[in-house]
This record gives structure tokens, C-alpha cells and sequence, in this order.
């Protein structure tokens, strides 16, 4: 089946079960997108995981963060013991976890791939030694990796990718730990056009001060590392003069700016391509690199979603011009992808709705009088 | 410890989890209002249940409603099944449903109070046969059910609440089925004082023709059965003028519009009073029941939670008056308390980050520079 015929088909299921039609509302929306970016109706989700990806940022030399650059491979190590937010919301929602070291400046032990079944049945934390730099380089200065590091970064994620397939997740969430990195995400969006005031926000809750200058820094670099385009994903503006195509210079973008933890999930995000892996986005940081590879490809809306809308002002204008509806809205700003895990378990009330509710052709239920009519 | 005492040591707990404070937003609000109606740090969470109340409404005779009023019964027999919305919903959400006849207009069989464990540990329906009535009367031409029936369902609701306790239940969630019930949810509404432009809605989809005749039976009928006050939990307006209390006046407004599932499920949370046990609501409907229930005692607000905001327009403006927050925006309208169970797992959500994430003090996790103000 084509996917017009797949929607149909979903529709047509959605409109069998016993309820007035359309009532569930956004899980019927949700179970329509996984049917179609899977090929099946109804869809199903076998089993789920979350990567959690880490990297350091030569950027925060600038006094960028309220937190020690250290911090990010401590909370590292938070993951792997399960104490962190996100193993406890995943553990919740039912979501496997890896933590990935992509570029942390700090060693690690030689934790496996995949972590042990517990007796709840639930899977200890997996990891993932992907390390392309310890730490980006002061994108104020020079370019955060180079196009080679950056490459690697995306090499890395289209791995995750495979084994994600492989294991027979249906849904891969993403989150992020990087100190810093909320002022890389403003960059790698202000360079993909965004505005400026919109994108750079408090981060984690700094004053004034340390506002205008994470302003200042981000303005600057964007500045000095261009000219970049307009935003859209067609081939505009200034890049376009330059006489680069929209994938070009995303990945000049994504080398200038990005840390290696926006970089990999750029790389996860196109691995996924074609595999039928629903993707949820966590909050700025990895909506950022969802934005990066939405430029790279557009093709990727097909099976991104929006898991959350969190704190961070610039979250939602970017979600709008990608078209995705955030899940939930709860006010957080944590990351580790914790908003993508509670998005994920929304989409997956979708697929349990789709195939596990009763239909009025197998029940004796009275239809309503204007049960044709689209109400 | 009092309440001041105990949300001080809930907060004290939840600024010393693993995360920049406040970072995750809502499921901390839950947090908070878990530990303080429980009055335990961090709260708990042992089982949940949804209790869908299902009964007739001798108002549909005026044609206000698209389905035949025969779908409630049959929607109990969909329900008892377990193929229905809120069956799905609430086993992926982890709630044990139990659906209550509080006053259909139909026979069930004898089915058990507490349905039997399934294999993969979820229970099977339970039903609590509560019928006070056989449907109420048309409250376009009567009051819907005489005093002593209305009392009998608030008494019905009071026993659940009972059971609720003597179970372990933490989390209460309420649902509805019953034909024309956003009709009765409208009048008792308008009763309260609410403004019948937000309070009239489609329902489940009805067209302009049958939206004006359902505003205009809902007008009338509020002016024929009153007067009533004017919708502050405060005694005022045409009802402290005619002598009446708050709590008088809405068990006037509950008899003459209250469908018996409403009836029953205001007398569910005014049960749960002192209990220490949160309360979800559902919809339009079950909101109305709360609006009730708040109006004949205001210190419900203590353990009641908006499970979600639902399609139909009169919901929000009743939310925010009761000072309640939706846990989730997903476009449902279809009742039987699958927002409510949805809402239920975020609360949920916010007690697990309470008591399973790690802390500062029991790990060595570097602070923010800025750890001592409250950003």
C-alpha cells in the first residue's frame, strides 16, 4: 500500500472503534503518523529507548552556563547508576535507556552496550563509547569540530540508528546532557535563520548579565563563522549567494557550532531514514539538531515528533516552523530527554488505542444518527 | 507535621534531586500536592483506579443528543468487556477500572464487584451496581431526580470512596458514559452562575439547529427550576437572597439537572475528604460533578487534579475558575476518564521523580554557582 492508502486504512480503523469519531484526538493523530512512517495498520510499538547523548563545549569558557563543564560527565555517571531524571520517567514509560559519551571531556569505564534485564523486567542502563572529541573548541574563537569531527559525529548516530533497528525499537527518543548547550542550540538556530532574541534564552536560570552576554557571544560567532541562509529548507539568502545548497551549508552550520551531542543525534536522526522508527525530540538542545537535520533533509518530518514543548522560549517558534505539536506541555527544562520519553508514551497510547479498542463492526453498539457526517 | 511544615520538606527533597531546581516543572506542582494531602515525603503511589459512572438522562427526550440514549447500557457491556477507550487507557496507564450503574436505563448481569487478575497483572473490570435510578426525568419539564434520590447517589459515591480507602487506592481517577450528559453538565453549570455561551457546546458533534435548541432547553430549564446564585463557592446572588447556602442551594441545583453518574461521582469526592487520596478529574461532565462538589464544600481543591483539557469550550473557563490546571492538552472529548487516567499518570509521574532520582547530598554532583537562589 502507498501511504495515502495506509491512511485511509488507519482512518477507516480509527473511525471502527467504539467512540464518537475523532474524539481521542491527538492519539488518533499519532497513531495515523506511526501507521503511515511504518507501513502498518494499525501500528505497533514493540519496545522503546531513549539515548541520552553527552558532550562537552569549549563555549562555556565564555561564562555562558551556571554549571561547571564537569557536570556533564558527572551526570554521566548518574545515568548509568539510574538516579538521573531520565531513568526514572523512562523506567516509567517503559523506554530502555543508553547514555552515549560523544564528545565528553572525561574518561569513563568500560560500562557494556547493553545493560542487564532487572527483576521488574525493566533493562540497567546501556552505553555507548562514541567519543569524537573531548569537548568542542570556543566556537567564539574558531569552529566548534571540524568538518571531519563533525562527520564522524554523524557517522556515529546512523550506528545508533542500526542498532536501534536491529533491537526492534519502534520509537527512539533523544535527549541531551552537554553544559553549554543551550547556547550552541541558540547558534546553530540563529545561523539557520531563527531571530536572535527569540532563541537566546536563561538556559538553566542565568541573571541578566550573563544573558546579554551569552547575546553577545552568539551574535558574534554567528557573525564571524558566516554568512549562513534564511531558515527554510529550501536554498535561500545568504547561503544560497554563497552557492550553498541547504545540506551544505547545515553541515557547515552543524561543524561551526554544534556539540558533539546536537551533532550525533543530527546523525541519529538521518539514520533513522527509511527504517520506520518513530523519533521524538526532547527540548531546545536536541531540537536544535532535529532542526539541522531537517535542513540536511526535510524528509525527516515524516517520522519526527515533537515529545514536549518545554520552558525554554525558543522551543516552541522552532517547533512551529518544523510543523510538529508538542505532546505535552509541563513546564520542563531538564533535557536527558525526559519530555521526549513522556511524548513517546502519548504516541504509544495512540498505537494501544488503534489496535486494542473494540470496533462497532465486532460489537452491537448503536451508531449515532449522523454517523456519516465528518462531526 | 502540618501543611506548611510538610511542603517545605517536599520542596527541601525536590531541590536536592539531581536536576536544576524547579526543571521539571509540573511534576513538581504534583509532587507537592501529592506530599501535602498525603501529608508523606516524598508521596506514594501504591494503585489507581478509574471509577466510570454511567446513567440516563430523561433530557434527551428534548433531541439534544446525536446517540440514542440505549448506548450507555451498551457502552457498560463494551466497558465490562474491556474493548472500550478507557479500558485500553487505563491498563496502559496502570488503573484498575471499575464501571459503576449509577442509573441506567437498563439491566446488567451479576457481574463481580472486583474483576479477577489477568495474566500480565492487570485486573479485569470490576462493577458496582448503584442504579438510584432508572434515567432521571426530563429537566426541561421536572427536577431531574427528587431530593431523596439525589441524596442516595451522593450516599452511592460516598461507599466507592469507602472502598477506594479500604483498597489502597492513592489516585482516584472519575469518568462518565451517559447520553446527554453534556447537556446536564451545561445546566448545572449555568446554576453555578458560569455563562451559558462558554457552558453550550456540541457535545458529540451536534449541528447549529440542535446547538440552539440545546441552549435554549439548558436557559430555560435553569430559569424555571431557580433562581439560583451566582457560581462563588461564597454564598451570594438570587440564592443567598431566597435564603439559601452554598452548600443548600447546589444540592437544590444537583437534583434538579445532575444526571446520576454526576450525582455519584460528587459524592465520590466529597467521600474522599480526608482520605488522602488525589482525585483525577475527567471532561465536561465530570467537571461539572466537581464544580458541584466544590461549591457544596471548597476544601475538595485540597486533593482534586484536572486530568486533562478536553475539545468541549465550557471546560477550561470551569477549571480556572475552580483554580485547577490541566495536566495534558490532547484534544479528547470522549469521556468514560481517559483524560483523567492520562492526567492520573502524569501525577503519578511527579511522585516517582520524588522518591526514586538520586540526590545532591547522597552523590557528588557539582551545584550550579547560583545554587542558593531560587532561579
Amino acid at each position: 500500500m502507498n501511504d495515502t492508502e495506509i491512511l485511509q486504512a488507519i482512518q477507516a480503523r480509527l473511525d471502527d472503534l467504539t467512540k464518537p469519531k475523532g474524539s481521542l484526538g491527538k492519539l488518533e493523530d499519532y497513531a495515523e503518523k506511526l501507521s503511515v512512517l511504518q507501513g502498518l495498520v494499525p501500528p505497533r510499538v514493540r519496545r522503546k529507548a531513549v539515548f541520552v547523548m553527552a558532550g562537552d563545549h569549549g563555549v562555556v569558557n565564555q561564562g555562558v552556563s551556571l554549571y561547571p563543564r564537569e557536570v556533564t560527565a558527572q551526570m554521566v555517571h548518574n545515568f548509568m547508576g539510574g538516579g538521573a531524571g531520565i531513568n526514572v520517567l523512562a523506567r516509567a514509560c517503559g523506554f530502555d535507556v543508553y547514555a552515549v559519551d560523544t564528545g565528553v571531556d572525561g574518561d569513563f569505564p568500560a560500562w557494556p552496550v547493553k545493560g542487564k534485564a532487572r527483576p521488574d523486567g525493566s533493562m540497567a542502563p546501556g552505553f555507548f563509547p562514541m567519543k569524537a572529541v573531548r569537548g568542542t573548541r570556543d566556537f567564539a574563537v574558531e569552529p566548534a569540530m571540524s568538518p571531519a569531527e563533525f562527520r564522524t559525529c554523524l557517522d556515529n548516530g546512523a550506528r545508533l540508528a542500526d542498532f536501534a533497528a536491529s533491537e526492534g525499537y519502534d520509537i527512539v527518543a533523544i535527549g541531551d546532557m552537554g553544559i553549554g548547550n543551550t547556547t550552541s542550540a541558540a547558534a546553530i538556530l540563529v545561523a539557520l535563520g531563527f531571530d536572535p532574541d527569540q532563541m537566546i534564552d536563561r538556559g538553566t536560570g542565568i541573571d541578566d548579565a550573563m544573558l546579554a552576554l551569552k547575546h553577545k557571544v552568539v551574535v558574534d560567532a554567528v557573525k564571524a563563522r558566516g554568512p549562513f541562509g534564511s531558515g527554510k529548507p529550501a536554498d535561500t539568502g545568504a547561503g544560497k549567494a554563497a552557492g550553498l545548497s541547504g545540506s551544505e551549508e547545515a553541515l557547515r552550520i552543524g561543524a561551526a557550532f554544534a556539540g558533539p551531542e546536537q551533532a550525533t543525534a543530527a546523525g541519529l536522526i538521518l539514520g533513522l531514514r527509511g527504517k520506520g522508527i518513530a523519533c521524538m525530540l526532547d527540548g531546545f538542545p536536541i531540537t536544535a539538531a532535529g532542526a539541522l537535520a531537517w535542513r540536511i533533509d526535510p524528509s525527516v518530518l515524516r517520522f519526527l515528533f515533537a515529545g514536549h514543548q518545554s520552558r525554554v522560549k525558543g522551543h516552541r517558534p522552532v517547533l512551529d516552523a518544523m510543523g510538529l505539536e508538542p505532546a505535552v506541555c509541563l513546564d520542563m527544562r531538564l533535557g536527558e530527554g525526559t519530555g521526549a520519553v513522556i511524548g513517546g508514551f502519548m504516541v504509544e497510547l495512540g498505537a494501544k488505542i488503534a489496535s486494542e479498542m473494540a470496533t462497532f463492526s465486532g460489537m452491537a453498539i448503536s451508531r449515532a444518527k449522523a454517523d456519516e457526517k465528518d462531526f
